[in-house]
């Protein structure tokens, strides 16, 4: 299949909830989810906005060809450049056409929360 | 009514809860919601994209002339394809416009969530 | 201010959730949020589609210049036409630009739900 | 990095929840998400629209360079022009281009409920 999508995508929400309640499998998170419908793999750079402060990153993940990757925003920095509990957004950019959708799954109270949107497409 | 939407359209998040609470009405499931406002029956073919492992399908679905088909992915993939618990992305085609968006009821705790997004329209 | 939107959008999900848990207020409803910022009325027609019928409408609505009207799907069909716990979608052909937010609340369990995306916008 | 987006967005969906369930960080609220990838500050005018008089505002805020803003509604209107439980909508329109998602968290019930969308992006 071809590549579909979008080389640059931006999430103007981001927020990691700051607690959780269930099993680790309900851990409260939120995801960049990038599908990689081409032949070649997808070099992606994720650069974080906040309110406060300069930007952070680019930091690199790689779609293979004909792959997904649901990237937990949590995992992505271990800078410390994100924390829970804070503000932020992000934008990514492509070397290959993807698509980009925003999830979060809030569990700080008893039963979870969902919100997702296909991310903005802005070239 | 003529023809609305895209020929073709991505999901990029995907992922089916592997649990439920409350009784059948309540199960967990995600949908691809399919409308085909026009004369024709949209004949759509739905593959599915993973983190690790090469796509399947592609599955085929009809839409009749002027119905919406909302179509769970847990019933599109009889080939044990499709595992609930991991995650998953999607894109359909469809021979003639269609316009698509995505839902998921996710009731592994008490109460339950729901997100949904049109997705991404590609061509 | 100018108007701002399209004249057609499509609705692809829907679905009013066939109980409810609280007061009134919490009730589970689908709702078309239809914005006119432009300063001539909008005239907007609403027509529902099926899984296994005949699409019904279009019902006719009118959002006043310099407006927004949260329409309820329940309210809207006083026909019959529209039956809760059964999948439907729609389409809303306006005279003027319009801006067209889909929403649902889901207060089956004991927590309510919400979903909401922006329409597909058409034409 | 170059300013992402658009100079005009609409959101047609706006309701802050009446009440709320557990500690002030889970208070129900309604939030226009803004981010400014440039290296222009961004003035943004935010009008408010409701079912049954004229507009309001517009209300002035600023999104610095390579910043984002997460605007709550109820903190934008210190007029008293915007209610708690009452349907409302909304338009941003900014000197440089940004970008905008719309999100809710309702906790009236015991657990959270969240909604979010990318904006309709105009122009």
């Amino acid at each position: 299949m071809e590549h579909i999508g979008r080389h640059v995508w931006a999430i103007a929400e981001g927020f990691i909830p700051q607690s959780s309640t269930g099993p680790e499998s309900m851990a409260s998170h939120e995801t960049a989810c990038i599908l990689n419908t081409g032949d070649q793999d997808a070099h992606v750079e994720i650069t974080l906005f906040f309110p406060d402060r300069e930007p952070a990153g680019p930091y690199a993940v790689t779609v293979p060809a004909r792959r997904t990757l649901h990237q937990r925003f949590g995992e992505l920095a271990d800078d410390g450049s994100l924390s829970v509990g804070a503000d932020y957004a992000s934008v990514l950019v492509s070397d290959v056409p993807v698509v980009v959708q925003h999830t979060r799954l809030d569990s700080r109270q008893a039963a979870n929360a969902l919100l997702s949107t296909i991310a903005y497409p802005a070239s």
